[in-house]
């Protein structure tokens, strides 16, 4: 290929990650809107306010996990697209439809905090576990467009690429796991969902 | 015209397009707030939880339709301005009209999400392909005056230029065909938007 | 001054840019929150439903008024951002007491919608407009930081910077007259501020 | 180290930085969200609506002190990134808490304006200054990764860099003055933290 031919291709490549920046970036920042201000019923004295902010760490919880969570899955999208030397449409729409989790995790997070301390909170648990069930999927999905399609730079291997197929591939069944233990209690859930974050952490690299 | 003056051209054209590119980033992402927690009269069961989060499938359908319409239209923005070499005055005014448009697109996506199952439906329908109706001619505008004013690359035919102006023109009919056919039945005109939404999509291609 | 000192103040000024491009783009698109759907007592008939969405008038057209100011803003705003060579601290909370008029502007934008058909309507149409002479005395602050500052690059001649000072100068007053005429009526408020707008588009080019 | 290797690590630490810069803007506009169109009970008249406005001066107050504080930690963050020359995962982390703080702020801010003349105004208060306590944090710890772990540009002395540590050290025990002294007054609170707004802007330069 030519040199002006691969320079464009950088470019496109290069733009359609800065729309996807600009897609976390919002999603990780309008996690605030859902924390909402208290309003004690005796309309607020310094223990009322208090005690009203304090009970809201639910709301704080699932703030920090989404945040973290969103924050590592920018870190490994962008590792990914590293790796990536053109993309093409499916390659594109494999990315949207990431995105479209992305831009998803802010609701499942808000139900979970509004329901963490009520009878309700197995369903909100599990909600938001099933949610990074599709997030992971749609990791495996960007990942396999882009070996399929040789979408990849000459300098990842192939054992390289498998391997974090291997990786990524871990992410479906453990947060379905998650989905399942939220039945057993909601506490589970959310800490296999931050434990995950963590390993996704550890184990992703920019390199 | 002297390189200088060409790469200055280069450059205001890319701000121009990082700004459009952050409008759509941002209404894409906006449209999860559309998205409300729900309240289920008992306070919240596992069951009704479980049940008002899928008594919801009207606003989740309605938010994978926006976002992939929003995606699909970016990408073909995307697609026009690659085969731009400069813009002017009325380009960046009748693009600033295409991001008004893009920046309404989650209010009648929210109105329809309310009343999709309501009587009220058929206005909701068509107030939601109707703003597509308005988005088509948005687009139709943005080409014409690229093409009028000549601020298109050497290397995009005439042929070619025709050939787009004619696919553009098709949105607005069909997108009307759409708003008359919600008061059919909603339904069909939230069908024939997606229907067209997967036309964009196949049809658009990044060249 | 070294070539590697001149490339940094690029680079310094264009981030500063593009920062101010994304606060331009966000504040455009949050606008589209001040539209909230309606919901009209009968729950919603084909007729009440069309009644309630017409009947928002107000919301629209002081959205559309809103978004076309702050793009016209944006592109003055990226106009004299060509003729800045490097930016310094005053310059940058110069910048910056723009950037908070510009993100202030959805809330008047609504406060003028809910209110432009009721009693208090001169009220909300001078709280509006008076926004606008705060943003215009914002511009012309930063303007005259750039001169003062000798911020400009060699090739803005003196001549020039002198008539831009004078066209921005008469933002303020011709504000102050559309914030008195509110008081007269409303529409004159709205119709004055909608033909700056206008004005500001046809007299701010991209050169 | 190779030119190669030296120019993606440029490019990894911009992308970082541009990836920060999105987040700030998007806070500091989020911040006009938290601005309320007034309901007075009448329904709204030229006296009562010219009232409302005016009464809601603890929000404009609490607006303006946290968009000026984002806008410096915005500044003082650049001027950070200019030293550094390489980014790792835990200086990506650090830089990770620090955005997750900035993200936060117009959760306080909201709650400072709801509160401020209530009885509750000095947990507000205390709730407002303690987030910059860990702001304050924050700097400080992004600071520290980048020097233990030699992300710093060769240019920056270890004099520069220490000198720069004494300052970000003085942010966490004068924030925690703040909050303490909300419990006297809360104006004290919000007024001490306008003064380290302005002492940030003095003492942090561009360079």
């Amino acid at each position: 290929m030519n040199p002006a031919a691969e320079e464009k291709q950088e470019k496109e490549t290069g733009r359609t990650e800065a729309f996807s920046d600009g897609v976390f970036a919002i999603a990780i920042t309008l996690l605030v809107l859902e924390l909402k201000v208290p309003h004690p019923p005796d309309g607020g004295t310094v223990s009322s306010l208090s005690r009203a902010l304090l009970s809201q760490w639910p709301s704080y919880t699932s703030f920090v996990i989404s945040f973290f969570t969103i924050l590592i899955m920018w870190a490994n999208h962008h590792a990914m697209f590293n790796m990536v030397r053109r993309i093409d449409v499916p390659f594109l729409y494999a990315n949207g439809f990431l995105l479209l989790v992305v831009t998803f995790i802010p609701f499942p997070t808000s139900v979970l905090a509004s329901y963490l301390e009520t009878p309700a909170a197995p369903v909100a648990g599990a909600f938001f576990a099933g949610t990074y069930v599709v997030l992971g999927l749609a990791f495996n999905l960007l990942w396999a467009t882009a070996r399929n399609r040789h979408l990849l730079r000459a300098r990842v291997s192939e054992e390289k690429a498998r391997e974090l197929a291997r990786r990524y591939r871990l992410g479906p069944p453990l947060y379905l796991i998650a989905t399942a233990a939220s039945f057993i209690h909601v506490s589970l859930a959310v800490g296999i969902c931050a434990a995950l974050a963590i390993f996704w952490l550890v184990s992703g690299r920019l390199d």
